[in-house]
């Protein structure tokens, strides 16, 4: 099932709920990869070819790492115990047992603190929120390079921020030294044919492209625009709701974190003192 | 000058300066976008087609989203003045100025506070570090997508985390509301053909993959040999030091963040509580 690039672009956008694309000339094989993105909940169990590992992890350190320090690392779970026992401290999220491959993105800093306690006997700089960061957006520039090179051969993926539900937990699990957490997971397999992934449509362009400076009450429009749209998407996926209400659910009150608000203290215990 | 997949491997993994690469079967024109990476320090002026900045945007909306909450945006700048005023605040890096496009990419509270607050009245979650987490995590998703993407354009980048030296005062220049910080920029523009970027190696797999469990100690022998090919490949550049000194001289002390200790108050100011 090919899509054109107008094709492509027109679902990112939800054109057939009412969208509104922006006009795209250049959609090389790269951009075909990244606008047919979808988050695929439902997997095969068969294994993956030993290639695909060191290919995606290639990908992974093939991305920009702030001041080349590689401040993450990544453990690939392949035991159906060990899945199954992560994705029940990840909101028993079923994807997770099912596929044959969880790699989980850690935020680590025991790496260089290592190098620095060697050669200076401190690493006093790992302490700070600045340093915490650094691990986390290296990570995440890894894993979507991973995760698109694992599209781009025809695999599925789901990525799981409910790794950090139980952050202490999971790091026992994975067996963690201090200075280092699971920033979030990525589920890597076949997906079922029998399954559904559609392609969810963002918010307008208008809405998070700013020129120059920043422009707050000028979003309400796409904003609202969006809402009718992703509304529309989810009745024809068969769930009920609006976009906004899931989004105010979330930040309307703490019980929204469902759990996550305690992700400073775990933190703390983990070895990141973020001062 | 077309590489071969395993050309662009070796040179991934520092080959001709000692270092090992793993085998790569699947070199697709993805990967080979990726494993071309290089960051790019030297511009020419000449400004970008008006094509370039909705492809780059459409592409990096089509990187996952944590709970589809899109907790980011970016600003476009290509106003010199302001160019050059950033670049100040971003330890002088003369590429911000010299380079057509600034890219800087925001972890952005205040959309979803706007709704929750509407909705709900009130926008407690956002006050947590999970929260603002997720901003900064959906938001190096979304950039490295756009990098890609921009890469495959034949056109060059650079990250710039230095924009987080200075966040107070990049906020003000950049108009930013409570609730939203630049996590950093991305440069984007043609590379000088007389400058030199050249692909830099990363650590070996055995340093970065783990299988199962996580294990430090294991991680000695790759690190050592890799400081070694970086050395390397640093007196190729022209360049003096080891890798493992750079790594040691950031986290070793304070002094190494060169300022970006204060990044946690300056987050408390702007709006993220980080409780």
């Amino acid at each position: 099932m090919t899509m054109t690039g107008t094709d492509a672009v027109a679902a990112r956008y939800g054109v057939a709920f009412g969208g509104t694309a922006p006009p795209l000339e250049h959609v090389n094989a790269v951009l075909a990869a990244q606008l047919a993105h979808r988050s695929v909940r439902a997997y095969l169990s068969d294994p993956l070819p030993e290639s695909v590992l060191p290919t995606l992890v290639a990908a992974a350190q093939s991305a920009a790492s702030s001041g080349n320090l590689q401040l993450w690392s990544v453990i690939a779970v392949r035991d159906p115990e060990r899945r199954a026992r992560l994705a029940e401290l990840a909101a028993g999220q079923a994807h997770i047992a099912q596929a044959p491959l969880l790699l989980v993105w850690l935020a680590d800093l025991a790496r260089a603190r290592r190098i620095a306690r060697s050669r200076r006997g401190d690493a006093e700089g790992a302490d700070f929120v600045e340093s915490a960061l650094v691990g986390f957006i290296d990570a995440a520039l890894a894993a979507q390079n991973a995760a698109l090179a694992a599209e781009s051969l025809g695999l599925g993926t789901v990525y799981i921020g409910a790794l950090r539900n139980h952050p202490v937990e999971v790091a026992a699990e994975l067996g963690l030294p201090s200075h280092v957490v699971a920033a979030f997971g990525l589920v890597v397999g076949y997906p079922d044919p029998s399954g559904t992934a559609a392609v969810k449509p963002r918010l307008p362009q208008d809405a998070v492209l700013h020129h120059e400076t920043y422009d707050l009450t000028r979003q309400d429009a796409p904003v609202a625009a969006y809402d009718e749209v992703l509304t529309a998407f989810y009745a024809a996926e068969g769930l009920p709701g609006r976009w906004i209400d899931r989004v105010a659910d979330r930040f309307g009150s703490v019980a929204g974190l469902r759990g996550r608000d305690r992700l400073r203290a775990a933190l703390l215990q983990l070895g990141f003192p973020l001062r």
